[in-house]
């Protein structure tokens, strides 16, 4: 941390830091089968702890090199109780040693119920520093959140434009001359703005995909909005793609996951070595984005 | 069951015959220290035993009286893993029992995501009948959930139009110059094609709010999308609001959770009799609807 942070109380301005003292990686951490070396699962008691672990050495051997982790919580509600067990763990955890955890679980419903999903991922067991919600209910869907956001704790990441291939079925419609996912984007900025932080961000931001023109122009509409970007790597975005969604090298992280987690795919002693292959994707992600940045 | 259940395997028929039989309530099992009769957690070793023993209690006393229970996942979140532990015994539990369940999860996410919350709450151990989704990510992110109502034993609730205050913020923005919720049901119904029933339903149905105007309008033009119908009772909509959902008196079912759950309130012996004013109250809403269908 630098000097000054004993001023720096806000969640948003710590991950402002972090980004300009590690580079804006946001490791995501989606344990599964799909991304674990060879008999990896066979040596644990369950899938529950398999995961945990996976997730505890991966971010042993990345967090210097990252702004934060987003823990994808589907893969621990998928398995089960014990799962979520884990998922509770990993997050209290992650966040004891300091890092900063963004909880994936896009939550979204009425008032009164969002208000018990507002408790249990931002003051409960599953607390996280930042959570990514949706907002198809509207403004009074969200507001149950925002008291949890007074203290300047916690912080939220509303979905504005994602990054799969069907984003724009609903998304990019278009109302009033304007892709529907802008409307989302001004009624965030609208909703954030009690809550700017001394770097000038909010703590409401946005999920805007890889996608340069979208990421540009929204950049340019919505100075406050910290935008959590999603779709580089495996899921196809380059460098290039997310570079616009920067001010100054600062006021995004950029997602990978599977890139980072299973880059011990075909490599040598694979079962041994996964941490350090994580670590060397996440230096080759960092060089990557540094030289669009 | 009729004489010709042996001929019903899909799910949406057997949601049909139960409305038929029993009427179309969808009583919303949502346990908290808000509708608990004086003194009750007290009784239990924790708040997330509480609330596994509400729900038993309110089911025993009404199902005969109900098409379907609905359980409103975030309440169990908000107790944590233990709570979590009981929801997943209470799904258990009503499905052994013959009931049928809804899980309303409101889950939504990117493919590969969706296929951990489709193994989630489909085949794990939070497996539900029916799940209530999110379609803002679009068709791509509905498609890990399709494989599993194949079998026809599982089907969706999509959100469409929801019936809380906000929802026209974004819902009812003009798209080519009809709402945005009804391009969602355009495509919620599209995708339900393959997956229709013997009843003329289909296994993808839509959540829409109590909103006569809005339910008159879809229930026309989408013949073979059933309604899960939010906002009766406590949150303010009536039986003649509800009407225009149904077609000969079934292809919906209208939730409510507060209104009976704690109908206790201000009654004698609440504390031992509350199953008994939630039969009662679930008497009455079923007068109520059946005045107006």
């Amino acid at each position: 941390m630098g000097s000054c942070a004993a001023e720096i109380t806000m969640i948003i301005d710590r991950l402002y830091e972090r980004v300009r003292e590690r580079g804006p990686i946001c490791l995501g951490l989606d344990p599964s089968e799909d991304v674990y070396p060879p008999g990896f699962v066979g040596k644990f008691g369950s899938p529950a702890e398999a995961a945990l672990r996976f997730c505890q050495e991966i971010a042993a051997a990345t967090a210097d090199l990252v702004a934060c982790f987003k823990v994808q919580i589907a893969h621990f509600e998928a398995l089960g109780v014990e799962g979520l067990g884990a998922y509770r763990d990993l997050l209290r955890e992650l966040r004891k040693e300091g890092h900063i955890v963004i909880g994936d679980v896009k939550r979204g419903d009425i008032a009164s119920t969002a208000a018990f999903y507002a408790r249990a991922h931002l003051a409960g067991e599953f607390a996280a520093d930042f959570l990514t919600l949706n907002a198809y209910f509207g403004g009074d869907a969200l507001a149950p959140f925002l008291p949890y956001l007074a203290a300047g704790e916690h912080g939220l990441f509303v979905l504005v434009r994602t990054s799969n291939p069907s984003a724009g079925e609903f998304q990019d419609l278009r109302v009033e001359g304007r892709p529907l996912h802008e409307h989302v984007a001004e009624k965030v900025a609208a909703w954030g703005e009690g809550f700017r932080g001394r770097c000038g961000y909010s703590l409401l931001g946005a999920v805007v995909g890889a996608n340069r023109a979208v990421l540009a122009r929204l950049r340019a509409r919505f100075p406050a909005l910290f935008f959590l970007v999603p779709g580089y790597g495996a899921q196809g975005g380059r460098a290039e793609d997310v570079a616009p969604a920067f001010r100054e090298g600062n006021g995004a992280v950029v997602v990978a996951a599977r890139s980072i987690l299973a880059a011990h795919r075909g490599k040598p002693q694979a079962a041994e070595r996964f941490p350090r292959y994580a670590r060397e994707a996440a230096l080759a992600m960092a060089a990557d984005l540094a030289a669009c940045l």
